[in-house]
């Protein structure tokens, strides 16, 4: 398919297995939102994250309990673990120890620099990423006056460049970049400034975007509209709501732009005065069925013979509506007409059978 | 909030009392499912769509009794309509004469050029603009040919010239483009592409996005992403189901860009280990509430003390959970600690409050 961007090139960095930035592909982060000490629970968060195709899960680390959870996390799940940590260098050495495969903590704030060398060097010693994650939100208050009193993209990138300085000057450079607002506009230009002027690979993300109704299209757009542009190495969709709802928008935002393979694809058009059968409860049928699908085919489930199998031509499989009969296609091909009643048992039978094909 | 594209220069043109291109606000569109000719129907879904926030309507008219059925509908209801037409040149003079604002229709597939000419004399004398609206599925062959034998952005383009030529040959130029392709990516280059050769207005969209689940967020990302860029000057987003999804859809793409103020923002953060409350539960609440509301107003639902309020700082109203009790705060100020039970219901007696307030 098209191909858009010329991804812009970084330095990377590996979270257990996973590499992030360089040119490897685009990962899907999560966080749980359980409380990380109750191990049970969260070791099953992660697990369904992970199913879900998530590629590296975070999870909160607000006290020792919780860094000292992480062993016992660690050792049930397969799936690299950061750690998010707000000031403490305490918690930060434990998760370390405790076998976390990355970090989100911003140098700055951990207030004494003994301490950030501290992190710097049970992090070096184990190859343990840090991820500094400035937030629109709560930007240092001397940026904020520098630039106008409020948050803007200028003062979150100087925000990054002053953490990023504390790390590079314990020459320490394993470090991945987010640079999260709420407003849409702020972060794209905040990661369009951020990587004219560094290579570290970037975290994407919308902070508090809103629940899954809303928030997903202002994560969609935000997210979206940085990769089009070739910006961005690992993505974050931040939902209220059950994480894996997170991780299924965020897999259908790289794979709306080619950027990964998720699942099957449905195409269906819209309906219009031309469609004669009930298209939006055929359509529905077949995403429930393709729910349980894992090979990336494309479906197509059109409203009309006139227009259907032609715009359709790059379907794997595809039928088209007509009065009382309808068509069965196979790339744009013609391979069957059948009774209207008899069109999605016929298409189920065609999926059925690419499915077993061999990949 | 940031400026983060300049927006193309485009010409414009007029759709009824709704500018598209130029300087106009970028405007939203839909089309109906109805039968056209089912007046009632028809009327009763245009109605509805405008109430949605819609701002331009769009109907099929794949026969006579569609296009004489427009005198009837236009005289009901005070939103912009389209008459979608294939082929056939009559169906755009019945229209016109039945008073449509505008046509779709692609004036190399009319076959005759004393038909266009026809078309093209009427639409002169109404002030009625033409979009021309190339899809990747009904590419002409010869193009296809050209570029591969697939569809492609430059095809895309291609094609549309073609149709423009024909126009501007009979020295019309109420023209309007669109290049939709249901793969994202190809749509987005196509858009590219055109953005640079001419300076028509340009309606985005992605044609076959799917079911409002998944499409939603390809359309977000395509439409998002061109948005982003500066380029586009009015969207339909297409979705197989209820068009007003389209239409709260394509209003949440805008709103999120700062592109259109659409009623009510809800921030909330997605829940951590740090959180106490239910956040989920709480935000489905207020969301509840807010749909209700149509003044933008900002709301915060947030999690954790120590974070919310600084971080929610730009909300017009925000509440921030914490253990047995939890805070107001207007524009980052606490107003108010209340019992974690009577959270709720103080955040709402301030939101009715900021919705009295003066504009």
């Amino acid at each position: 398919m098209g191909e858009i961007m010329e991804r812009r090139k970084t330095s990377s960095v590996c979270i257990g297995n996973v590499q992030v930035g360089g040119t490897a592909p685009i990962s899907v982060q999560s966080m749980t939102n359980t409380k990380t000490d109750n191990v049970e629970a969260t070791v099953a968060q992660i697990k369904a994250l992970h199913l879900a195709g998530c590629d590296i899960v975070r999870v909160a680390v607000p006290d020792m309990s919780a860094a000292l959870a992480i062993k016992q996390i660690k050792a049930r799940i397969d799936v690299p673990l950061i750690a998010d940590i707000h000031f403490d260098y305490r918690l930060a050495i434990a998760a370390m120890e405790s076998g976390v495969d990355a970090l989100r903590i911003n140098p700055g704030n951990i207030g004494n620099i003994e301490h950030v060398a501290m992190i710097v060097t049970e992090a070096k010693k184990h190859h343990i990423p840090i991820r500094i994650g400035v937030n629109a939100g709560s930007l240092e208050k001397g940026i904020q006056e520098k630039y106008g009193g409020h948050p803007s993209p200028a003062g979150m990138v100087e925000s990054a460049l002053q953490h990023i300085a504390i790390l590079e000057k314990l020459e320490f450079y394993d470090i991945k970049i987010s640079l999260k607002a709420n407003d849409v506009p702020m972060t794209i230009k905040a990661y369009q400034l951020m990587s004219e002027t560094v290579n570290y690979p970037l975290h994407l993300g919308i902070t508090e975007a809103g629940t899954i109704k809303s928030g997903i299209i202002k994560s969609a757009v935000g997210i979206g509209a940085l990769l089009a542009q070739g910006i961005g190495d690992t993505i974050r969709v931040s939902l209220t709501g059950d994480p894996v709802q997170e991780v299924r928008a965020a897999n259908e935002i790289l794979k709306s732009l080619g950027l990964k393979e998720y699942g099957p694809t449905l195409v269906s058009c819209p309906t219009c005065g031309r469609c004669n059968i009930d298209l939006a409860a055929i359509a529905e049928e077949v995403e429930k069925k393709l729910s349980t699908v894992r090979k990336p085919i494309k479906v197509a489930v059109m409203g009309c013979i006139v227009n259907g199998p032609g715009e359709a031509r790059e379907a794997d499989i595809g039928i088209a509506g007509g009065k009382g009969q309808g068509l069965v296609f196979r790339k744009g091909e013609i391979i069957q007409t059948v009774a209207e009643d008899q069109l999605l048992t016929a298409l189920f039978a065609e999926i059925d059978k690419l499915i077993e094909e061999e990949q």
